[in-house]
């Protein structure tokens, strides 16, 4: 592992390219080998031992691209796969629930999460939220329509704003901070801040990207900026339209696709 | 292979229960064994290399049960897989696709057809009605939305309502009749009927049903009706509420769900 490692990234899908663009926000300079496991799409509402499985196994493929950090860019494989991971990796690996957790409780004391069935059943926010601070309340959303609204690259129209004012419809009048906990939630932005403008949101995304850039240490970090970052986008499965979506998600245009088998 | 022997039945999730249940009202002494693909469900969103490759792995798992027929109900794997599984058994294996299209042409000769996006790119429905009537005229509809509300038991709301509106919006005048070209969508038609009461909606389960019971000569055909006809129930990732889904689907009461590998 030197310097010019890569950071290996992996979702259920293409939506942790949204993670994708934070950490490249935060650290231009960096190499990213991302992996979405389109063939399995989506996890959040499979099993905890389903997803175990194929957190494992998307780990694996990315062994070979020998990264110096790996980021499960997926809130549902975070909750069900990280310890496992960190237990068979010799290289930091990084979920997506602390850092947003953390930020939230910077915030407020009476949080929600918004996020996928499997994510909810887990309890993994509430029980890292209060690991982290006793005091606080939370309220868990399951939001299991906006993970295929957002692939459908439905981000902002008034069927997808009924279907937002639905989840929303029970919120506790003492939450005043949402956690987006699912990496396609952040697509929604301008719909739920016009629905709940009063509201802060949270996404897991940028608060991770900034707890990587601290992590990665001189020694590891590349020399900003190297003439050559890149991206590899790797995916299980190419449907019509994936590159394009991937390339709403990412805010920029994306790579060429590299199909993969799992 | 015996008259005892089992109809072997796959789709990628539950909805292909909609297919178990028109089987069962037409064949109630017949034994039928059931795999959903549930931890890779959807299809419809996926390439065609990814859904032959399911589709193969799923029906040699069935294989072990030794059919006397093995039924494809999924449109998507219908349109991409029946061609390859036709090569690979020696046994009758049937799709979703051919007994629909028949029943819509003695309707109408302008047709539409509401399906996943796979199977509309799959040109699948076009191609078989221009087969059997080249006068006939094909308007196709990709509705992947529907997918997800059905296995999320959003069957009749109005959030629902406006999705199905939204996607025959553009149906052209001409046409008089639609089929479901999904064997999730019969649990719309409630509202679909409410919506265009005008139309004749065909779904695939009742039509094949009729054509299998025609099939099964006196010889393969169980003896009606046996004490114990089954239906057994596999699938491959077994989520909360999949139970109570799957007996919404197969109107009754489901058998226990078998977790299998593949």
């Amino acid at each position: 592992m030197t310097m010019s490692s890569p950071i290996a990234v992996f979702d259920s899908g293409i939506g942790g390219l949204t993670v994708v663009q934070a950490l490249r926000q935060q650290m231009p300079e960096e190499t990213i080998v991302y992996l979405g496991d389109t063939a399995r799409v989506p996890y959040g509402t499979k099993s905890a031992s389903t997803i175990q499985r194929y957190a494992i196994q998307a780990a694996e493929k990315l062994a070979s691209y020998k990264p110096k950090l790996l980021i499960i860019a997926c809130n549902t494989a975070s909750a069900y796969g990280l310890e496992i991971l960190k237990r068979r990796w010799s290289i930091p690996v990084l979920g997506v629930i602390e850092a947003s957790a953390r930020l939230a409780l910077t915030h407020s004391h009476s949080i929600a999460v918004l996020a996928t069935r499997a994510t909810v059943t887990s309890d993994i926010y509430p029980q890292t939220l209060k690991a982290m601070n006793t005091a606080v309340s939370v309220h868990s959303m399951a939001a299991p329509l906006l993970v295929s609204l957002a692939e459908e690259g439905w981000w902002d129209n008034s069927i997808t704003e009924d279907i937002c004012r639905y989840y929303l419809a029970d919120l506790p009048a003492s939450v005043n901070t949402v956690i987006l906990g699912c990496t396609h939630f952040p697509v929604f932005l301008p719909i739920l801040e016009r629905i709940r403008p009063d509201l802060k949101w949270i996404d897991s995304g940028t608060p991770l990207a900034k707890e990587v850039r601290k992590l990665l240490s001189n020694t590891t970090r590349s020399q900003a900026p190297t003439s050559h970052p890149t991206l590899r986008l790797l995916v299980t499965d190419e449907s019509t339209k994936l590159h394009e979506l991937a390339s709403r998600f990412l805010g920029e245009s994306a790579p060429p696709i590299e199909l993969i088998n799992i």
